[in-house]
């Protein structure tokens, strides 16, 4: 298989785009891409796009990237709409680089949109719930609202607000998110205060990012004061809803000196779903990870930046974990020392991450990529990481009998 | 590139199964597929699954692969969710190919898969109606139902009862393929009677499959005084709704001896889209036919079986035309030639076609794939084709800008 390497990348600022419709998000998103590139619309051979949730909010299913691209004259090249919930542009990436590094096409576009605000939250959250086995859902929800009884029942004693069910007032994956979390706060005694500090971090990243959806600092205390959403995440630690596109044109290394004097070389590409695995077995992340690294020739101790999937502050410290950039139970401390700030050991989610960034689910992937491709460039402005070499991305997509549906980890290098 | 081969194929006799969930239909078609390579689960390496409307129809979205497969133990590896419309599971057919002959994983499943009939038939046409522009599609349809007022009139003028709008009472695409037949009427002067033979030989022939959703035979009388569904359509020339999976087995075929000693090459897999083409350029199906007859190295005079969209009658004689089995024109004068008969020149549709066999909207493309792998084993009992050795599949996706959003032919041989 050949190399490939990425030749441009170009988002929408993430948002809330009630009145825009995703031919406009996805345009925009492309023409940024094409001029990163230096290359027209026409110069593209085949293209990937991902979608997660637009079908259940717009009506519009089935043949959605030709939506988007016919109408800006890419026409007449394959063009593969996929699916994997959150990690659906990974996914599109993922075969946007099969399809040049097995040789059959040269110059391809991998495009990553979503719509999945809605004016009813509801819908929102609902169109969320379709990431899992939605035969098992109700299930599930009514299992996570029992554990969560005895905890609502201590902030009543408090005073406090109810803070909804599960799947209703929010998207039932922040209770997946919170029981893991309280999981690991009972083994290695990580602290709320942990989880807050990630959310500080990435909101400031996030201020220095003009893709990204929030673009204000917020304190420790801001964040711990922020209504809970399901114990121990507030609402600063869950990663908004939104809407918003991301694009990348790949090409086979060996020609992309005709296009760019810095192309960013994919040295992993690896996508793969969850199992029943024991546990002692490695989980999902720490299995493709592994494999990832194996595959580009590194290991953690190597990567400068990430980009990871912080639906929640919590995942984006046991992440830290699963990638291997601390040991096991050591997450907290590599957050008391600061080891994944902008300047730190290894930067993560420089871009505000799924936090601050925002997270228009199919657009994630992608995103995540342009970001990678930007600091491995030099081109990350205000949020540079110093001397950059090798970047990561991981991104993980919906839940099916208990792990991850699709994972999918992808290293870079310049 | 390496040359792939398929090993084994299985389906689930298509129909309306609404009480019966995506899990069952789509486990059935693997595990019959498995058994026909004679392989386990286990040995599947990666997967491709195409599913169109589903989402629509159940609320399952995003990982609809995972949901299925998961629950079979096939996990740990990439499982790909792509839609396409129509053309959805011959892109999963595509991918899988990719996967195969990008020398990355050398045993990979496609799986198509639909759930579309719903005791509220409207449910099911308005999920149909999400695989054009919907932002468009409202008004298409009053620009059709303007173009049908005439006929409605004529036939209300002979007391006959009016058919309702498109996209009420109907699928709107059967507007879409009413028109063309119109047209090919009056360019060529094909007649009704032309496309009801059609519909007469794919049900005879679904009459000889096991699979297929209606197994009976009907006469020219019957498919002229069935209902009309839109001029010169009657019911009878209309693929049904239903649900259903298929499920094919690829692999390199260097090491296809390991599992059997028939494989089936695949000579070509070609997936596009189509463009905004001017009337002196080649429609999408002779474009991408073209491509697929150039890289398999063989013209449409050596094909002896095709599968082919016959999503309505018109359409099958249309492309007999576009596939250059005849010349422009010259598919009403095949068609009295009975060519296209199983034991014609070449045998169209032997399955019985999205006419008989039925048309559940993902599962269509890799069951097309499924009836050529039986041809050209010779194991198609009842139906079989005489010396078959090169059989080629069409199938189409949606409609964007007035072209198929996705079209795919596969060439395959032993």
């Amino acid at each position: 298989m050949r190399e490939v390497s990425v030749i441009g990348a170009g988002m929408v600022r993430f948002g809330k785009y009630l009145d825009t419709s995703m031919k406009v998000l996805g345009r925009d998103a492309v023409n940024n891409a094409l001029k990163s590139a230096g290359i027209e619309a026409k110069q593209i051979e085949a293209a990937a796009v991902g979608n997660a949730m637009a079908g259940l909010i717009t009506g519009q299913e089935c043949v959605r990237g030709q939506v988007v691209l016919r109408e800006m004259g890419i026409g007449g090249i394959p063009i593969v709409n996929c699916e994997n919930a959150c990690a659906s542009s990974a996914t599109a990436f993922h075969l946007a680089w099969l399809y040049v590094a097995s040789g059959m096409y040269d110059v391809v576009l991998a495009l990553g949109m979503e719509k999945l605000y809605h004016a009813d939250k509801k819908k929102s959250f609902a169109a969320i719930g379709s990431a899992v086995d939605v035969e098992l859902m109700r299930e599930l929800v009514a299992k996570m609202n029992a554990d969560q009884e005895k905890l609502r029942a201590e902030r009543a004693a408090r005073g406090e607000a109810p803070s909804g069910g599960a799947g209703e007032s929010r998207s039932m994956f922040m209770d997946f998110y919170a029981a893991s979390a309280r999981a690991h706060m009972q083994k290695y005694g990580t602290t709320k205060e942990h989880f807050a500090r990630i959310a500080v971090k990435n909101h400031r990243n996030g201020s220095l990012n003009p893709y990204a959806q929030y673009q204000d600092v917020c304190t420790l205390e801001d964040v711990l004061n922020s209504p809970v959403v399901a114990e121990p995440l507030t609402r600063l630690m869950c990663s908004p809803i939104g809407d918003g596109a991301a694009a990348t044109i790949l090409c086979a290394s060996s020609i992309a000196n005709r296009f760019t004097a810095k192309p960013v070389k994919v040295l992993a590409s690896i996508l793969s779903s969850g199992t029943d695995h024991g546990p002692d077995e490695p989980d999902v992340v720490t299995r493709v990870a592994n494999k990832a690294y194996s595959i580009a020739g590194v290991g953690p101790q190597d990567v400068n930046v990430i980009e990871l999937h912080d639906a929640s502050a919590p995942a984006e410290l046991i992440t830290y974990e699963e990638l291997g950039i601390c040991k096991p139970g050591e997450g907290g401390k590599l957050v008391d020392e600061g080891a994944t700030e902008i300047n730190g050991r290894v930067a993560v989610n420089p871009s505000g991450g799924l936090l601050a960034k925002g997270h228009p689910v199919g657009a994630t992937g992608v995103a995540q990529i342009c970001e990678v491709f930007w600091q491995l460039r030099g081109e990350a402005d205000k949020r540079q990481v110093k001397n950059a070499k090798i970047g990561l991305t991981e991104n993980g997509g919906g839940m099916v009998r208990g792990e991850a549906a699709a994972m999918s980890v992808h290293v870079f290098g310049v």
